[in-house]
């Protein structure tokens, strides 16, 4: 079992979907993170929140391995974020960014958690995202997202990310963005050029791909007959697979192909409710029965 | 090893795409059906053609183990298709369909074909696939495509063919269209309730959903680099899963999961090149290496 630093936003966020409207939902790729990553393995977050954060955010993440040292309070208001998803539930209209205590986000790693075997980037501003790292020692593995903005307007801090990290998560739009590359085999190429050896691009309700040194892995998504909200689908996706990564240790192939199974897991979990609705009540014997029912579905018997 | 016999369409295809344009192409369902099903066992084609078919098709055709006793001649032209696929190679712009001698159509299935153990009904008018069904005799399964025209204009006959076939396997546009659902698993369990036993759901670049009733098996796509020209990749796809269980007999739901990875390669081939350039030249090895490196993909280790 290691330890998994996570470093991100939190946020609240007002949800609209096809399936009903909740605002001021505890949010943020940093939250989304830890709530499901902590139902494999020990979590270490640091972010920032305003003195507006609500107490029973925080206590509903203390209940699970959250160490919360890393979160700062700072005067002023929480990020906010509003989005609205259509009937096809893609991506959503954004209706509100606010980025308020975020904006000045200044991410100071505690002593104790620079070391942690495993770091994920959650999408924070990639200058952001090597501040973190130049205050990292000896992990085993560094793991980052990013977002369409990023590569739209930071592409330098971006691309001297991508020299320092060893996974990059992405989805499928997100890989064309960045390699220029229409074909997703194509895109995963140039990516891997620019310098993570490991590279997952999701694609949705299809699924994800791991693209390894050592060949390609195709996992389907876990298949969900109704999504309620697919807010943080990606970071739980995340969640899953370094949480698996975290669990069993085993950081080769075969331990990743595993652990995109759980990433995709998680990921079915977070968009069967508003927000964190869904991990933060879940069981890890839930986890494992949905992990199996995936595996039997890609079992060629 | 089991024969098929395949029943649809043979044509005349100019095709368009980002990669260049090839006109009177060999088209047309029966021909891809065969061409590649040819490759896993004995294909007994049932189909019409105009006098002004080139005999250098038939030759083509009759190269590989397609018995054409059931490929009638009749005066007049040939069915001809014309279309133009976008740089995305989605759904292409049809510029002519003239149906011809297609028109009047009428499968008559000679006796030593009749029992065929294994059948497919190419995509033709659904009332025809109901008059080669009434011909039929003792097969042990009987697959059947269509198409989003006969979903709209001639339902009733569709859901007829439906109660009599054991397979169907549509495109998921299709299979939203059949159901009325959006969701692809809530739309399998309508239309498995339509009378198919197995339903095979394709997903283009990214693979297909097999339904089966002791589960479901989800298959990615083969991972192509470039597609030249993805015309007959549905029939061609129809023909790996057909052409495996003839090959090896093995129609339990095992066998079908083996089947849809020779689907989703044959597929594969069908769009490396314009019309059936790839699949006629293509040699039983070169499906076997792709086979492994498809099953590599998959392969949880």
């Amino acid at each position: 079992m290691k330890d998994i630093l996570i470093v991100g936003s939190v946020a609240l966020d007002d949800l609209e979907t096809p399936a009903g409207k909740r605002d001021a939902c505890l949010g943020g790729s940093a939250t989304y993170f830890s709530a499901s990553a902590s139902l494999f393995a020990p979590i270490k977050l640091v972010g920032v929140v305003g003195t507006d954060f609500p107490p029973e955010h925080i206590e509903a993440l203390s209940k699970r391995d959250i160490d919360l040292t890393g979160l700062e309070q700072v005067e002023g208001e929480t990020f906010r974020w509003g989005g609205r998803y259509g009937a096809d539930l893609g991506d959503p209209v954004t209706l509100r960014t606010d980025l308020n205590v975020f904006e000045r986000f200044d991410p100071k790693i505690p002593e104790g958690h620079r070391r942690a075997p495993l770091v994920f980037l959650g999408n924070i501003h990639p200058s952001l995202q090597l501040k973190v790292i130049d205050q990292l020692e000896g992990n085993e593995l560094i793991g980052a997202d990013t977002m369409n903005l990023w590569i739209d307007t930071t592409r330098e801090a971006l691309l001297e990310l991508l020299k320092r990290v060893d996974l990059l998560v992405i989805n499928q739009l997100e890989a064309r963005m960045l390699s220029g590359e229409d074909n997703v085999y194509l895109a995963a190429e140039q990516i891997q050029e620019m310098g993570p050896k490991y590279l997952i691009i999701k694609r949705g309700a299809y699924g994800a791909l791991l693209f390894h040194p050592e060949g390609l892995y195709s996992a389907p998504a876990y298949p969900l007959k109704r999504v309620i909200d697919p807010t943080g689908a990606g970071d739980t996706f995340a969640s899953g697979f370094m949480g698996h990564l975290a669990k069993h240790g085993d950081l080769s192939f075969k331990g990743m192909k595993r652990a995109v199974l759980s990433g995709t897991v998680m990921a079915s979990f977070a968009c069967e409710g508003f927000g964190l609705e869904r991990p933060l009540s879940l069981t890890f014997e839930e986890v494992e029965a949905r992990l199996s029912a995936l595996r039997a579905m890609v079992d060629l018997g």
